[in-house]
């Protein structure tokens, strides 16, 4: 008995507990070597067996086709922010197209101005970062060198449903909070790029998937462990790379591959989990108001208001007792804020959802 | 029974078995939390408790003043020898004195004239890399931001007996391979690096220690995630850092003060094993050559050759059989190299020892 708690934390969050079961296992040796994974060289047999399986798997449930290089990376995401641009914004007369549907989206874009010109295409700012833009509202330059977006804002629960048509410029897509939750039409991106810490493992590893063609925009002169180019060309070997991270990200794709079936059952478990929550918030009687407008539901973190925030509290405090972890908003928007990832069983979402409407019908 | 092997791997290391054990035990829930240690939020109690004891403990360690502020990265010190430069090199009229004891030391320098203004005010090329300079060798620039050297060269097994006296300029180090290896005077530092997958834990994990007065060198509008002075701000935590990283440096940094009694102790031991091994060399009548000069002799990574290449393959091959792994030298210089990082127990050292002597009497 492990007497494990529901811990809808936005990141680092929960894993699939097989996952951590098979680490625990293993922790001392893995699978007869004698030693960790945390202690072999990164250079070894067995080092190279783990990254191999990881980038097979990853290739395998985004159906990436073989002109995509897939790196392993540290910084997390908001080291992407900055990394994008010094790779790919750098030159005469390049710039790029920002859509901003959430606080990552803003943070990407002041970062990429240090690097070059960044044009925010569309805010939902004024809207309070309630909506992602409708087709007609984008106006994309066509001589942008990408399109940058973020698929789901974890802070304020705004997803896409699909991939913005940008006619053929290539997408550059910050997925750390949606990444494997569903398939993707992976032939529309340029570059992917994800923290670990929300589907895919724990926090320390930055997965960056990069279109071959896009390499050569990557200047001669940067700080090499700054350069998608040298890593793509070093195999992610460049330097050591965060070889436990990689190695619980092989497990996680492998419980999604062999234990879920894919990305098309993931996605609907998470569209059926989400639901739960929505139609909790939509049977509440206004007791809880959602954030985000309808047609954009993350389905990966719900974030909704209760009537005052002395009640937000007391709701945060008594799901404790219930053995719910990590439902508190964000300090930036407040409220409540369920993150609900792939690891997230059903049984924690209807935990959830029972309790909502029990507590509505108390205070409501 | 674990069936544990001696694994002399250059890094990732040997990691103390009672830590591994600590952190298996510890994986699925951590002290009744209800959540594995990779599932906790970074801005939690939990996280904070483990942060905040991890720093006591190697401000303890290293005796660091108030004055220093310890950061968590990722990247690997290959990051650092951009970050360096980046945040104290840019600047007007501002330049740094480099001292190139081996390999990482001319990568650090690569990286640093990308940056700005970096001097080599002495190389062991031409030696090809067997010592470290003596004080009389090396002209500093009073006007100089820093000092960059290797503590420890890892692949050459060349370490510095002590700090080098650059009368009052900050002293950069990169001490990956030797960090918390035997006490240091940590007020001749002004900046101290390494990554974490040597002496301290897993990969991914890059402990940064940094005067505070160095802080306000760094620019305003660099990247966020590659400014010292926004991680300083936010007290590593600006975005995610590697927490379960961050928790086996806790559990390595209390292994060190509590089984092991501190650093001087550390260091004793240290000292004991490397000799077991020179002193193999050394009277071995020619068959083993050490390839550093006997002043300078690392007691991390104890490097030599064999009278042939095919015998320095037989001689790894060999001591596989015998649960020894990871001795085959670097690439880039050939021979074996041991590393006996603090974490290897002295009876690998012996074992190694013994098998030493058996293998040279039988082929030399």
């Amino acid at each position: 008995m492990h007497n494990r708690i529901y811990n809808f934390s936005a990141g680092p969050a929960v894993l699939p507990e097989g996952v951590l079961e098979e680490a625990q296992k293993d922790l001392l040796s893995l699978k007869g070597l004698g030693m960790s994974v945390m202690e072999i060289s990164h250079r070894c047999k067995a080092a190279d067996e783990i990254f191999a399986t990881t980038d097979a798997n990853l290739r395998r449930l985004l159906r990436l086709g073989d002109n995509y290089k897939i790196l392993w990376l540290g910084g997390g995401a908001s080291q992407q922010f900055s990394m994008v641009p010094m790779n790919l914004l750098r030159g005469e007369g390049r710039s790029a197209d920002y859509i901003l549907t959430g606080s990552w989206g803003e943070k990407a874009i002041k970062e990429a101005k240090k690097e070059g010109t960044a044009r925010a295409i569309w805010t939902g700012k004024a809207e309070n970062f309630v909506r992602v833009p409708k087709p007609e509202e984008l106006n994309f330059d066509p001589k942008a060198v990408y399109v940058h977006y973020t698929s789901n804002e974890t802070i304020q629960g705004v997803q896409f449903e699909a991939e913005p048509d940008a006619g053929g410029i290539p997408l550059v897509c910050d997925a750390s909070s949606d990444i494997l939750s569903r398939p993707i039409d992976a032939s529309k991106y340029g570059l992917i790029y994800a923290g670990a810490q929300k589907n895919m493992g724990p926090a320390g590893l930055t997965v960056v998937i990069i279109r071959e063609d896009l390499l050569p925009l990557c200047g001669e002169n940067l700080p090499s462990m700054l350069s998608y180019r040298v890593h793509a060309e070093n195999n992610s070997v460049y330097n050591t790379p965060p070889v436990f991270a990689i190695y619980i990200l092989m497990l996680v794709t492998r419980w999604l591959i062999e234990i879920i079936g894919g990305l098309e059952p993931m996605a609907a478990i998470n569209k059926r989990k989400s639901q739960l929550l929505y139609d909790a918030i939509d049977s509440s009687g206004g007791f809880y108001r959602g954030h985000s407008d309808p047609s954009c539901r993350s389905a990966m973190n719900v974030t909704w208001r209760l009537p005052s925030e002395d009640l937000e509290k007391e709701f945060v405090a008594e799901a404790k007792k219930y053995s719910m972890d990590g439902l508190k908003g964000h300090r930036s928007v407040g409220g409540i804020r369920a993150s609900i990832y792939n690891a997230m069983p059903e049984k924690g979402v209807e935990t959830l959802r029972d309790f909502m409407k029990d507590f509505a019908s108390k205070k409501g």
